[in-house]
């Protein structure tokens, strides 16, 4: 259930003095070997951190030994000081780990726009090499150190029968959009894999989980996602077995950052079928997802689909207004573009909110996940600068 | 300063029994002619509501004798019943006017997927054709009977020292978004144009009136603005003239709704400059101002610029982020991508905030009116069915 679950990880979580109030806030996550493949993926934002500019150039050579995160500052729109920041980051711990700065990757996530206190970050990084540790307290220790408005930490793990496991930790919640949310994640694996079979694994199930997260439309600077192999089970998985594996481990993560997001009172999915294409499909559940008018309607228990309709309609997929129904948690309230029922027999006080949509025209289907906008999300975000 | 300003109009505005409470809820404006030219621009959602279908095929011929409009009940995902009821309301207005059902629009504002009670619609319409005047106080009542959420009527006029004037008016507060907000907006002229003439005119205020405000993202399947021309002062205006005046009109009115949007606390102008095409401004212009981030930090006086450029990196134009300039009420925070301030300079404490945004690429220049995402609008959506 942790970075540290796979043979051959190390992990800590300590506090480098990054941001204000005694928090962890500076982890580092060790890959031991024999194996050092690595695959990433990053935020599609034009304007990219510099920790992610600095670890987008590291991941073309398809090999980690460790990953540092910090949590407080974003090290986004720092300039060229930012990313000297982020370099001498990668070179502190190469020298502790006696290996090229270039096997290091760097993760940032908090404030933007302002520079990284860099002693702060070099001593954080000679703690944490001092404090690794291989156990689960170890792995939950750097899941909490990433944490910014996130309540809980996220782990997740994997032991498969085959002889061989996956873990990780996530964070995330707010800035939370397509092509990955604001987020920080770390999977680890003990499987013996290569550089190219962990890429395509990682872009497999990122496309169906982080990517199907929506909360709020906004996508961050610095979303990343590692995957290190360290092949110290000695075996290689069955590529699908693999693959199912880190994709349901992915969700796992992405289903309890959406648990977790600002504000959140309602957890929503919103699942579309009959689509033209499955890109369809996720572009009409992406647009009822990010619908402001549908996300507080929801906070409010109200099952307005009148709202949802209108988001349907708008979307840039193919429409058919007369075949649009919407259901939701199990009850049909609009068939064929009209009313089905009174609204009123939708029951909306639980906490779990499934909006089911056809359209009548296709196979396409697809779920995203998303929350509702609520007092919460306004509060947290007009009085935290983050 | 009303639809009745110019010569030829009449106006009225009753209570029809369409929504709950003693309140006005529906408007009769007539033309008197001698001419009856007109146009219109509608929706671009894919679902529209049946009085926009319905004034969508009545625009066609470019000629107007009426316009009746309805609060309470938006008349959308109504099927044929819908439509019926729209067809029967024109037919309503026509046997009093002795005209065509063809020559009168139909406009409707409120709850989504519900049927209108046309009973009271038809009654309303006797009331309301009994009631016409032309007067401000006609033109008054009839820019208060169309209110949902909106808290003032809002109306406009202009007096050309040619002798032809311009008035009309508008509502919207909520589901308000590119391609027209929800609203309906009816002007009237008394100058001497003709139908393509008038539809030219249209577009091009509309083009940077109501299409560049953007309140909540939320495109509505009611929006409905009309044009129409009674030829009353026998003037023919200089054609640039007039099209100067009506988007200065247009203008007017979509500033009003900014000011009377749901929940407002900030009146927000996000401009960009320098952007590669108009069009692209005019993208990352709505990206900004719709970005729920940015939204919440303005609410909070905050003038958080790394959100700002955040959202200006993943709108869907080009963008290079070593050029990106960001200026908040004067104050220049983000020079070439990076902090050039302490965001403290800026000042926001009061109800006006412009956001300046310089992409350094081309000429392309264009702003978007938007408010700040605050708990009164979280409480407005999540507590009123609309």
């Amino acid at each position: 259930m942790s970075v540290t679950q796979p043979k051959g990880f190390r992990a800590a979580g300590v506090e480098a003095g990054i941001r204000t109030g005694e928090r962890p806030d500076l982890a580092l996550v060790v890959n031991d070997g024999p194996q050092h493949a690595a695959a990433g993926v990053f935020t599609r934002n034009k304007v990219k951190a510099a920790p992610v500019l600095w670890s987008e150039q590291v991941l073309a050579t398809g090999r980690l030994r460790a990953v540092v995160l910090n949590a407080g500052n974003a090290n986004a729109c720092t300039g060229p000081e930012g990313f000297q920041t982020a370099h001498a980051t990668a070179e502190k711990a190469a020298e502790l780990l006696e290996c090229g700065a270039v096997e290091v990757a760097v993760c940032s996530t908090g404030l933007i726009g302002s520079q990284l206190p860099r002693d702060n970050v070099l001593g954080g990084v000679a703690a944490a090499h001092a404090a690794l540790g291989a156990d689960a307290a170890a792995g939950l220790a750097a899941a909490t150190a990433v944490l910014t408005t996130d309540t809980v930490p996220k782990e997740a793990g994997h032991a498969d029968p085959a002889g061989w496991s996956i873990g990780g930790f996530t964070k995330g919640a707010g800035m939370i959009a397509p092509s990955m949310a604001t987020m920080l994640t770390v999977v680890t694996t003990d499987a013996v894999l290569d550089a190219p079979a962990l890429d395509a694994a990682l872009r497999s199930a990122v496309r169906v989980s982080f990517d199907r997260l929506d909360i709020d439309g906004c996508m961050s600077t610095n979303d990343t996602v590692l995957l290190l192999a360290s092949g110290a089970s000695g075996v290689e998985p069955d590529p699908e077995a693999f693959t199912a594996a880190l994709r349901d481990l992915c969700k796992d993560l992405a289903r309890q950052m959406q648990a977790d997001a600002e504000g959140v009172t309602k957890r929503i999915t919103v699942r579309v079928a009959g689509a033209a294409t499955e890109d369809e499909a996720v572009t009409v559940a992406r647009t009822v997802a990010r619908d402001s008018l549908v996300k507080t309607a929801l906070f409010g228990s109200d099952p307005n689909w009148g709202r949802i309709a209108a988001a349907v309609g708008y979307s840039d997929a193919q429409v058919d207004p007369d075949r649009i129904d919407v259901t939701i948690n199990g009850v049909q309230l609009c068939r064929g573009g009209v009313a089905a029922a009174d609204r009123s027999a939708a029951d909306l006080k639980g906490a779990d909110v499934l909006v089911e949509i056809g359209l009548g025209l296709g196979d396409g289907a697809a779920e995203i996940l998303t929350t509702d906008l609520s007092h919460g999300y306004v509060e947290e975000n007009s009085a935290y600068s983050s």
